[in-house]
């Protein structure tokens, strides 16, 4: 089956506040070559166009025995879905800036934008281990909790391009606020800033208790981290295992949320606080057989995400492939 | 556009434990005639069937005018996508029952079996007011809340056709117990039984506060239903209204979560709870608006199910006329 469709290449972007990570990607999800290139967001969207333009060109595009045909993006921040323009990516400083069409521009190639974690669960679902599963919902916990949807084979967007924000679901009404302005959602229990947070206050109200993480920490609570919590449980200290404990809890109530609420066959979960946190995966499985229904749990896996750094270019690479190739079947839509 | 397709008919079944509602089903959704039959489900499935056979053949079938593509069935219960297996339906006491190899045999048309909230929704979807939207929510609460999820104007079914129960999604990690065996689930705040139960406590615990709404259950404290907290709330009544703002206030706190998770254009709200108490769509708005990411509240829009009681019938017959057609997308992947 090596036809000429099998041969082709995309180029996968990842573009974050602080870095751009490209790759060449084959049409099996192999990656070819990789850069990194500082993002320099201060010196303003142009600037980030030129530098992506540049490195496609040096690095991808001059070498002729793999043909490109077309280029993915994905994005931290919102996405409009049909127009690919980036309504709001705070990270970048960015608002409402069309991003494909300056691409598509500058490249001559068809280009498709996402946003970063939907490109990472695409990565997940088309390579890693999603792979042959046509629906699944990942969830990554690093210092924001996000997420994506994979029903039917079909990366979900969302009407707005914000499907998947996981972290945002309320799960204690009169919980502590998050960042979002709400209260209670995953990210107050399970995001890395929520876990320093808590941290530093069990700290504070029994200094005893917090001698190790307070240790661990150099004596400076405001150096605190989920990183030092996952430490101090791996080390056997009570109170940064009890931490462990209530952290894997609630994204175990939040996983049985999702899992009720989309009935997917696998939970792909990952980010710097579940690799991290010592057996939070492990606690979070028991939280969620204890709470979602037999009908959901009954086809659901829960897995470690398998792709780390690399799946964000991975999936928009594959995503923009699919696309350009008319191969997806939303874009064969009546 | 009258072509021949167009002036196909399917029949549309919502079962439900105590009655079965039929209804044949224009292409554009159109009822062009009704029908409901007991369902007697202590007679047994093999009862059930020949019930159903025997309307769809008296009723329909016999009309010659009206061609008849397929049969599509709604069932209270949780329905495997792909076999139309019934794998649990409690309130008709079946378990892995073969309801549409069965009623294929029987009557030599199509047959679809969807679960009943899920046939509800694609009701709304394509005929009520989800009309021309392609990605929206429903959610009904009724003694129970469930709900269901079209996305690019595709049903989720899930992965074992669970999709959309979002009555059991916690918002509160230790709330009170629901009848599903997890804790604080929406179906714990909004569904009828537990707004009649909160209703007691109250009434137990101020007989003072809670006189009115004694007087309107007949002064027997277990007649108190959500109807009644209604009734009380539109008479003035300061525990009625209450226990409205409250039942408001978390489902606006469910909507945050799903329209944060799953960023549709549309949320549909329905059901008894929802006609019966009044204000409940304005507080529960109210608390979304608060609480959901601007990025997922932009495109969004709150509406009322439009269609009532016939919502399933027209869902089934849509579904199952599309399914038989080959018209949707689904059918025709590679």
């Amino acid at each position: 089956m090596a036809s000429s469709a099998e041969a082709s290449f995309a180029v996968g972007v990842d573009l974050g506040g602080t870095k751009i990570e490209t790759a060449l990607v084959a049409a099996n999800g192999d990656i070819a070559e990789k850069q990194r290139t500082p993002t320099e967001a201060k010196q303003g969207p142009d600037h980030v166009v030129e530098t992506i333009v540049s490195v496609v060109k040096t690095h991808y595009l001059r070498d002729t025995r793999r043909p490109i045909v077309a280029v993915g993006i994905g994005v931290a921040g919102q996405v409009d879905p049909e127009s690919g323009v980036v309504r709001q990516a705070p990270n970048l400083d960015w608002r409402d800036f069309p991003i494909r069409e300056r691409l598509q521009a500058a490249l001559g190639l068809p280009i498709s934008v996402l946003n970063d974690v939907q490109a990472i669960t695409y990565g997940e679902c088309r390579r890693g281990g999603g792979q042959g599963v046509k629906d699944l919902v990942c969830l990554f916990a690093g210092t924001g909790v996000g997420g994506g949807i994979v029903i039917d084979g079909e990366l979900v967007r969302g009407s707005s391009g914000n499907a998947g924000e996981f972290g945002h679901m309320t799960i204690e009404i009169e919980g502590l606020p998050c960042t979002c302005g709400n209260r209670g959602c995953i990210e107050t229990f399970v995001g890395g800033w929520a876990i320093a947070e808590r941290a530093r206050r069990r700290v504070n109200a029994d200094p005893a208790a917090g001698a190790a993480l307070l240790r661990l920490a150099g004596g400076n609570l405001e150096a605190l981290s989920a990183a030092i919590v996952g430490q101090a449980a791996a080390q056997g200290d009570a109170l940064g295992k009890e931490l462990v404990e209530e952290t894997g809890t609630a994204l175990g109530v939040g996983l049985a949320a999702i899992a009720n609420a989309l009935n997917p066959k696998l939970l792909i979960v990952g980010g710097g606080v579940v690799e991290g946190l010592p057996g939070l995966i492990e606690i979070a499985e028991r939280e969620l057989r204890r709470r979602a229904l037999a009908a959901a749990l009954q086809p659901l896996r829960l897995v470690r995400s398998a792709l780390g750094a690399d799946a964000g270019v991975i999936g928009s690479a594959l995503f923009a492939l699919e696309a350009a190739r008319g191969r997806r079947p939303q874009s064969a839509k009546p």
